[in-house]
């Protein structure tokens, strides 16, 4: 039943030769690989005005400009940093794969960590923020935010379960539809504003603010911290350049730069509209949708187009973790700092468990923080930056230990990139600290030790599992001598009786073991076997606490049984097996458990004689 | 880790020997016995009232009292005809018994659907009725009365595990107690009104109704059924016989004796006292808190002692649902009607599948109707009273057939028994039906064709596993070439060569298998093979799904293995042995799902040879 349910939903096994990937050229490159960055510009600047208008009230938008500015800066220094990582990772350079190259275990599982964590928020601030472009839309869904985005998260998780193809024009045309709309909105509010002189009252008015106030360094590092969540998702193609077509670190280099442009017009324009048309951030409306209202006209069809493909582009965003983030976790597995399982491809060749963790970490942080992306943005945007530090630290670390041609050119490049993530760090750490950050803070170094304990873990499995040549097979030829067969019985049955023929054929030294919890049910047995004349010796022990294993395995160890320590001995135990799987709850699972317990000792091999009740 | 907190919960575990009881005389027998019943007189007036206030107001009272005195005429004709059971079944009378005995199969599955419906109501409303004695003395708590009657059910539960003795003191003195302080409150009741002529307002005014109201036979009928949970818990001195003190019967008699007799003093004078005090059934104040406001006044001690002995003896009446639920099931479960487990008894001696599955059912119940006694009462009286028309059925069947000297007379007093319990089912069936008595009806047929079914699996298993003198063991000496064995490989490692070191004493003819789901890893272990010269054949399948089951077992049907069809075939598992539980998580369960799909093939026997891990 749970096989059909999982065959519909996911649909039907692929094979290994199935997996291959499409390649990318310039063209469809960039909206795929770029979608979580542009995407978050349309969060980014509504960020700001959450610090700055609620203290400063109108001069808001004067700074939010020159945060804006600074933020644009700190792209352009990102992209000459990450053209530099394109040119040397052309298998893909993830913060993960840079330190773990250059800066050694700790930072590299620093970066994993952060990775993660970014990964999840990547989803559940994209889903909350494309479900508040949907109810800017449509108010009335309001009441409903959290079921909205836990049903696009849901739906996002079985797309993904079934191994979505790599199909870049799928992907590609919501980004490219979002840029041309935002595009149209940025010319029309610029035209409207200055040429037909267009100045409509804000749609939601500002609140008065204590005139005295003006603007702080600390307030004013608030607002560009919260900003920086425009800068998400940068990474991504540095990660992705094999999907590139030939030459792949050329494309990168292309998409990269013009993924910045992109980002440029569109957080630079829709500030400065912002600016002109007094958005308030406010929990009811986005500030797009604000000024797409102003813009275009509350009923206009264009208004429904910006907020449709704002949200389009933001699910396409949280579907690029989807991709991204079960890649990440089975790299961390290869390296033995995850649970192997990660590296196991599903029934559709999609890393399923790590595509089912995404989608249970990302559905608790949305309904504990009640779908609310204002709330998951201060988490969001230190793990990024700590990534982008250690990737920066990595790359400059490189030039400086190999001193190749240029070194002091590109270590300058990437240290600056290095330098300046970090202080942006320190920036959002403290000013974002009471806020959520602190919570990261205590994650990343819990996921490290994590990962440094399953490693340890494995190391000392691998330790010991490891067969030096020397240690040779022994040379045994099967002689009945050598085997002791226990034997258990509970009733003299059929089901008993197969396990008796097959403990036969491995050896003549068989002794049966009878616990004895209920004194009728022995009397019974007893009478029956001698009944049946079996031909074996029958051991009976009582269990005063009711438990079958400790009796068996005390009989093993003891002088009773001719079995030497360090002997092995054969357990054979008979399974039931039933056709309804429901029909299991009306049968004792007492096998199953003294097999477990079993397993536990050195010296025991357990056989099981399945027996199969036709129904 | 779960069994130290087993531990500390439940207690160390103990021996069959252990399991003994204390024997009843007449002075606690009676309170012991009789908790359910006495304690029902807690709600039973409460009901009528519920019924008859809303309709004809202040004129109810004495409708109420005429209720009671037919309840209470119903209660002694109970009387009669149990002293026949108990004269008759020796060893215990419950209707389960005297149906299967008289009536056969179907009634018996009855009589045992509506008990195991009545003690999973006890439990829910015993418990929700004590929690409302507690809240109606501290109304502070009324908004807590879900969790605190849930945990009152927790604390029972934990108890029965554990064992509770049979404390004939800990379990009567409340009952004794409750008696008392309710005797003292109908004395001081009755006195102050007669002669002190007290005559206090009501605390709930009674809200006035239409005057031309006035009382139908329905609504009667009403109030009757209503009022005829006061006699649940009856047939528990009839069910309790062994526990009795020689002369056993002669015990048990005098106790139901005394029961009707306490239960008429108790049920009149609380009657008669709502009726002096004008009490009014509400959420907020129990109807005896009510009276014992009035009478004791609101701040004296006797009140509070009031609520704690009605609360303790409720509770009480709640623990043996929690005593006689589990036996019941056990006596079903015996018979082949219910799953095996439910005859096992626990590490305490306690039947804890069935102590498990009371608490959750109660636990269900009492979430679901929000721990409201009142919404709970429709489905309670049905059960109670099918089941004494079952038992009174049974034994008027039992003297028509066996015609033993006096039958007729006996046969009048259970005959007559029979059918007014009949006309009380038929009454609270149809005038109950709609506030929840439907729920009954639909689920006593459901458990009676589940129980049936049950029956009809075991009797299949048995007919299948059942092993006639003729069919003898095989006469087989162990011979390596009779034996097929193929040994799973994954890696060459320690493990493994455990495994075939192990699979070496049972034959010669071993082939290891390998399926290749990873080309790399594949190729590693073709050449580890080869430098090791293992000295067994290795045969590698691809299999395209990452699937390991079907290419075993395909492999193992098809010609290249050198098997018969019918030949019995052995698997030879390795099993990874982790010392601590969370290090599982680290580690693919592989091994386990083939082995429980081996288990489905007839010709196949599955070696588990377990390798050990050190931490």
């Amino acid at each position: 039943m749970f096989s059909k349910l999982k065959k519909l939903l996911i649909g039907k096994s692929l094979t290994t030769d199935q997996l291959k990937h499409e390649k990318f050229s310039v063209l469809w490159g960039l909206p795929v690989l770029s979608s979580d960055a542009i995407s978050s510009v349309a969060y980014a600047g509504e960020e700001i005005l959450w610090v700055l208008i609620p203290v400063i009230g109108v001069m808001s938008y004067k700074y939010m400009f020159y945060a804006a500015l600074c933020i644009v800066f700190l792209l352009f220094l990102l992209v000459f940093s990450y053209r530099q990582t394109i040119d040397n990772y052309p298998l893909g350079g993830g913060s993960y794969i840079v330190s773990k190259d250059n800066l050694g275990t700790i930072p590299s599982l620093t970066a994993a960590a952060a990775l993660c964590i970014d990964y999840i928020l990547t989803v559940a601030v994209s889903t909350s923020a494309g479900t508040a472009a949907i109810t800017s839309a449509i108010p009335v869904l309001l009441n409903y935010k959290v079921i909205i985005t836990l049903i696009i998260i849901t739906l996002l998780t079985i797309g993904n379960l079934r191994g979505l193809k790599d199909s870049a024009k799928l992907f590609g045309v919501p980004t490219y539809l979002f840029m041309v709309t935002v595009a149209i909105l940025i010319i029309t509010g610029v035209i409207r504003h200055f040429i037909f002189n267009y100045n409509p009252a804000p749609i939601i008015p500002i609140e008065p603010v204590n005139p005295l106030n003006s603007i702080t360094l600390v307030l004013f590092l608030r607002a560009f911290a919260s900003g920086c969540t425009a800068l998400t998702g940068v990474e991504a193609v540095s990660d992705g350049i094999p999907n590139f077509k030939a030459p792949a670190q050329k494309h990168a280099k292309i998409v990269l730069g013009l993924l910045a442009v992109t980002v440029l017009f569109i957080f630079g324009g829709l500030s400065y509209l912002s600016t002109i048309y007094h958005a308030v951030p406010s929990e009811k409306y986005t500030v797009i949708a604000q000024i797409g209202w102003q813009v275009f006209g509350n009923n206009n069809i264009m208004f429904y187009a910006l907020q449709a493909t704002t949200a389009m582009i933001l699910i396409m965003a949280a579907n690029t973790a989807f991709a991204d983030f079960p890649l990440l976790l089975s790299f961390i597995s290869r390296d033995g700092f995850a649970p192997k399982q990660f590296t196991k491809r599903g029934n559709r060749l999609s890393f399923s468990n790590g595509i089912i963790m995404l989608y249970t970490a990302a559905a608790i942080l949305i309904i504990l923080f009640k779908g609310d992306t204002h709330l998951l943005m201060p988490l969001y945007a230190v793990g990024v930056f700590i990534s982008f530090t250690l990737s920066q630290t990595g790359m400059f670390t490189k030039w400086i230990k190999g001193k190749q041609s240029g070194w002091r050119h590109k270590a300058f490049i990437n240290g600056l990139g290095a330098f300046v993530t970090f202080v942006t760090v320190v920036i959002i750490g403290i000013t974002k600290f009471v806020h959520g950050a602190w919570l990261v803070f205590i994650l990343i170094p819990t996921f490290v030790i994590v990962m440094m304990r399953i490693r340890r873990h494995y190391g000392k499995v691998a330790e010991q599992l490891k067969l030096p040549l020397n240690i040779r097979p022994k040379d045994i030829t099967p002689s009945e001598d050598k085997q002791h067969v226990v034997i258990l019985v509970d009733t003299l049955n059929r089901s008993f009786l197969k396990a008796l023929n097959y403990a036969k054929t491995i050896s003549s030294n068989i002794v049966a073991f009878h616990v004895s919890v209920d004194t009728d049910a022995t009397e019974k047995l007893k009478k029956k076997w001698e009944d049946y004349n079996v031909g074996v010796p029958l051991v009976i022990k009582r269990s005063p606490y009711r438990d079958i294993y400790e009796p068996l395995v005390n009989f093993i160890d003891s002088e009773e049984h001719d079995s030497q320590p360090g002997d092995i001995v054969t357990v054979v135990l008979t399974q039931f097996v039933i056709t309804k799987w429901w029909h299991n709850i009306l049968h004792n699972q007492t096998s199953l458990f003294i097999k477990n317990m079993l397993y536990k000792k050195r010296n025991i091999v357990v056989v099981t004689v399945p027996y199969i009740i036709e129904e």
